[in-house]
């Protein structure tokens, strides 16, 4: 992998590197931010999966998470949200194609060639960045915000050991009941819906996957809520499988980074505990 | 003034206004998050001033300042970077005209008529914010970053009495000695170069404006330190002059907001000290 850039903050550095994916079959850019920690020894990461329209850039300049990462000594690993470039089939709208992978693996043509994000971001990214990084191999944990709350949920439902914990900011919660979740699954994986539930955080849990302990921040005043997110059909579905979810409706936030920086400390906190971080600075 | 925006951040709020410019004369755009503490009585201000090409975007976004603004009880003014609109001179380059007022009242043609950026922050824009916020009169604190950090610098050096403290991340120290600050000054005040040194940190203190304590933090992997900021001659006068600066180099920093956003903490707490805060959340 090429490191493009490295910019020094909290004391750690962020960087930004290219690679040629064989998941993906084309140049993939991501970032990860190593903690002042990570100079003396590996650390654990949080993997950040982003919403529509995101590359790795939004999370790292607006969610404030980096000050919290290098006292709590946790990397952040924040990959883009699709493949990218010109060979890559793309879509006029802002909700599918470029930007908007939905962390599937795509079946359907043209898509299929490159929309492979769900093994890219479980299998391909975490086996490069614990090798080439000081990162302790194996020791994870992931969140996101909207379409990447919906990818780490699904991610860790559906890998029981993959991670230690799993968060999510706004996640799409049942993503075959809201429009965006419907267009990308049809798109990317044809129109038998049977298919959709294998990305479905709520029909997962339905469905009997390994329970492990759920944290989702949800603004009351998010202008998405009603028609795409659908945290109450985890709720129900959580509390009909004995599922452990901890679900706080925060009241006036809205759909922005504000909401997430709010509280990304919160949920880096919750992530150290899962992955037994000894607070080394403050 | 016109209230477009307000976005809940931290437990307080994150507005953004528009008004009417008296000063300018055009309309104007400002953002101020008030802490929770605001809603239980008037606040203390810090005045945040940007840098080239910026509005009041930039800082609310990328430099996580509302955290620790939440946490001390300070609301964070932060107003454009220049005067904006269709009506307004401009310039193709991005060093002058919209986006580059440089923090002072231009007596030029056709650039006075708008360009009266020193006075719309140092009276206009706190008699407004002090009349219809719940802002503390008069108990007010000043910086920025880079244009920003030398507006904030002569906006304390200018007026003893109008802010408790100042600060500054990376500024143009010594503009009269920079291209940045040549290009201005030149444009908004003429070829006369004597009536540049009423907005030049460097040459105020030369000239013998009141004492007051500095803090300047500045990245030594800042690719403009050498040739616009010309922190070492702000030392030098500093020191010929008795004047208390506490300059701190920090290595392998930039010149980018993850440099402020590692150092933002650290300045609000200093202004905090000076504005007499007692922190009482945390």
């Amino acid at each position: 992998m090429e490191h493009i850039e490295a910019i020094k903050e909290f004391d750690g550095w962020l960087n930004r590197y290219q690679h040629d994916s064989v998941t993906c079959h084309c140049r993939m850019a991501f970032s990860v931010y190593l903690p002042p920690q990570a100079r003396a020894g590996k650390v654990p990461a949080v993997y950040w999966l982003s919403g529509l329209t995101c590359t790795d850039d939004n999370f790292r300049v607006k969610a404030g998470a980096q000050r919290y990462a290098a006292e709590l000594g946790l990397a952040l690993v924040i990959p883009d949200t699709s493949p990218r470039g010109a060979d890559v089939p793309d879509a006029e709208r802002y909700d599918l194609g470029q930007g908007a992978g939905f962390y599937v693996n795509a079946t359907q043509a043209p898509w299929s060639r490159h929309y492979q994000m769900y093994d890219y971001v479980t299998r391909e990214l975490p086996a490069l960045v614990e090798t080439e990084l000081p990162l302790i191999p194996g020791l994870r944990s992931i969140t996101g915000h909207s379409m990447g709350g919906h990818g780490a949920l699904i991610c860790a439902l559906k890998e029981p050991g993959l991670y230690r914990s799993v968060s999510a900011f706004a996640p799409i919660c049942h993503p075959m009941a809201s429009g965006w979740g419907q267009g990308c699954f049809k798109t990317y994986l044809g129109n038998n819906r049977e298919t959709w539930v294998a990305y479905d955080a709520t029909r997962l849990i339905e469905e009997g996957a390994t329970a492990m302990p759920l944290l989702v921040d949800q603004g009351t005043a998010d202008e998405f809520l009603m028609e795409q997110l659908h945290p109450l059909s985890l709720e129900r579905v959580c509390a009909a499988r004995n599922f452990s979810l901890t679900l706080r409706m925060q009241e006036g936030y809205d759909h922005s980074y504000h909401f997430i920086s709010t509280f990304i400390g919160e949920h880096l906190a919750w992530h150290a505990k899962a992955l037994q971080v000894v607070q080394t600075k403050s």
